[in-house]
């Protein structure tokens, strides 16, 4: 993605990316903070594990205590009580001693190191024989050995997977600072859409992007909020936009296919409260129509009413001012490169980028894209689709059997 | 994925996951739909587009009026009323004459094609010049050619993406059948466990893979249902496996780390109602001790205590089994291999199955895996990592430079 936005021709959207601030914070229970990003830093709170614990069952020692043991010449150690699993032993573990310990269980004091209960033979009597040395620290974890007190290995700007959650219920925090999700506006207008739960009479269509669009928004972690459709009325959408802008954190307005549509999209975006237009149209297929402004600081995104050309720009421009305004650290957000050969010619035009959409199939450990053919600029070519190759502006073509970079859709 | 299960060491475990079966279906309205796996087949209600419609900014015409013409020798058109967006035009375009349209405008009768606007000039007086000739089907889309009625282009056991939530919505299906998502019983058992929210006593330590495993369960789109933790007793476990079972649709045991509870937890497994132990143990690290039973056609998890290995095991076998209880046709899941070259060599063992924890980075348009450093089994590791390496049974080192498959965690 980082490649994309560094064409020259799109500086005035990675500089608006670069000037896109998250969020607020807020502070959330451990249970709802899977997938959220860490708000604030973090410093472990207590070393983990609390105390020294052994990796295996067997007997607590002191190493030096078997020190040359084989099987040909075991060494015997006279047994203390077992360590209570979730206690503490009740004696310290001296020279020539051993203490019975689960996996899990809390080294006893004067232990320093576990033997394997496979590495020793129980004759009775108290004793046991021990057939092999260890080394000091050998079969055990020392306390803080996993994360320490004070140690800081969650940063702010990255989102929260099962191991950070694991990592934080462990240490006992249960409440988590996160940036708060991103609300999206999200406002289509046309006075030919009507709602998906209606019937359209002739010349009419349904609005499918607000809801592709709200799917989006939501899966990256925003809130979509809808603000249904707007007629193509300036006041009309302006009075909307207004309200949407001062409700949520980044405003999607769909549709306006037509050039005069466009063009009051247009007027209503430059003149919003604070607003400054970006981009107006970019050297894009498809997306081409697409308009950029910025007011009070938030992002206001004229998307095309065409359906694949507004998902298209959600995946590869929309969604990382979402990431953005979702406290997300770009550098951080671990989108790697998915890798794949191109399996036809695809031409293209310089000066312009064309997204590709393409199949993709499995060969062995490689992937093939194919260009989705009858891609007519309908969504079907979307549906059909698993992802999009970039032709930057620099390229005429993309030869067969080029590795190609595909972004997933 | 599909790899590692066909180890014939892990023949039992594929075997259960083919014998896995998908959970209920029920009907959802489309907002709820995005995510969700598609759980009937889906047959295009109408057409999309529901009549021609222009795909520019022009006019409609017959292209048979226009053969022939070129900048030299313009052909003049009658102009008839624009085509209003939203509706219908009033007459057919007849031979010679052109109707006013935009983008998405719903073609007249009598007119085959579109030319564009910057293709015209008008010099008034109800005419316009046009400059350029144009086939039959220019500049327009048919009605059906995105979908037709009666058309299956989305397919039981598919994720529902925004494109297909945005066909959906377009053709006006605004509820859908999906498979309901598959309920996850979390068991936590150990006598040294105590919950996230207490401070533990020397010796104990806080459940963290009840935390973790919810978050992985949630994020590959199952609800976890907590069942607390036990304590080391085989009738309390039983008792409470057997209410996970009734409400959920596979349940997952952590923790008796030492060998007496893995003992202990396989008995109660063994003795389920309608149940069939299946593994004991895998050669696999981490996650050796891991078992598997099925009771009733439903998977039970016996997983390790340890969370790396517990974690591990949760994102290379368990999710997809979770995947098949959601429905997902593993085949049509859209998993892509993320290769990448390892950095440095890694040894392993014959006959055994080793998860190598790597940390990616991009250079270029390639990824560099490093082994995780200092990867002493603790969930650190976890954390520092952005993915799995697989190294088969077949395999005793991953050699510096070679090509690898990485499964994200």
């Amino acid at each position: 993605m980082k490649t994309l936005l560094n064409e020259p021709a799109l500086a005035a959207v990675l500089a608006a990316l670069k000037r896109t601030a998250p969020v607020d914070t807020e502070t959330v229970p451990l249970d709802q903070a899977p997938g959220r990003v860490l708000g604030a830093a973090f410093v472990c709170p207590e070393d983990l594990p609390a105390f020294d614990r052994s990796l295996m069952d067997g007997y607590a020692v002191q190493a030096a205590s078997i020190l040359g043991a084989t099987c040909e010449s075991p060494v015997c150690l006279k047994l203390d009580d077992a360590v209570p699993m979730g206690g503490r032993a009740g004696v310290a573990v001296g020279p020539g001693r051993a203490a019975p310990i689960a996996t899990g269980g809390a080294l006893p004091r004067g232990a320093d190191a576990v033997v394997r209960i496979e590495h020793t033979e129980a004759p009775g009597g108290g004793v046991i024989n021990v057939h092999r040395s260890v080394a000091a620290g050998c079969h055990m974890v020392k306390r803080g050995e996993d994360f320490q007190a004070g140690g800081q290995v969650i940063f702010p700007g990255q989102r929260l997977r099962a191991q950070e959650i694991g990592l934080l219920a462990a240490v006992g925090v249960t409440a988590v600072t996160v940036y708060k999700r991103a609300r999206v506006g999200i406002v289509s207008t046309g006075d030919e859409l009507v709602p998906a739960t209606e019937t359209p009479r002739h010349g009419r269509v349904r609005d499918a992007n607000a809801h592709s669009l709200a799917a989006l928004v939501n899966e990256a972690g925003g809130v979509a909020v809808s603000y249904g459709i707007v007629p193509d009325d300036a006041d009309a959408l302006y009075a909307c936009c207004c309200r949407a802008l001062c409700e949520t954190d980044m405003v999607l307005i769909s549709g306006g296919s037509s050039v005069g549509a466009r063009d009051h999209t247009a007027g209503v975006m430059a003149r919003l409260p604070d607003g400054c237009m970006l981009a107006h149209g970019l050297p894009v297929r498809p997306g081409k129509p697409t308009l950029l402004a910025t007011a009070g600081g938030k992002p206001v995104w004229g998307l095309p009413g065409h359906a694949l050309a507004a998902l298209v720009m959600f995946t590869v421009m929309v969604r990382l001012f979402l990431d953005r305004r979702n406290g997300i650290v770009l550098e951080k957000a671990r989108r790697w490169p998915l890798a794949a050969r191109m399996c036809r010619r695809v031409p293209s035009v310089r000066g312009r980028i064309d997204f590709v959409r393409v199949r993709l199939e499995q060969q062995g450990e490689n992937l093939l894209a194919e260009p989705v053919s009858g891609a007519s600029g309908l969504i079907n070519s979307l549906v059909k689709a698993d992802g999009l190759v970039v032709i930057g502006t620099e390229c005429d073509a993309i030869e067969t059997g080029a590795a190609v970079t595909v972004v997933p859709v």
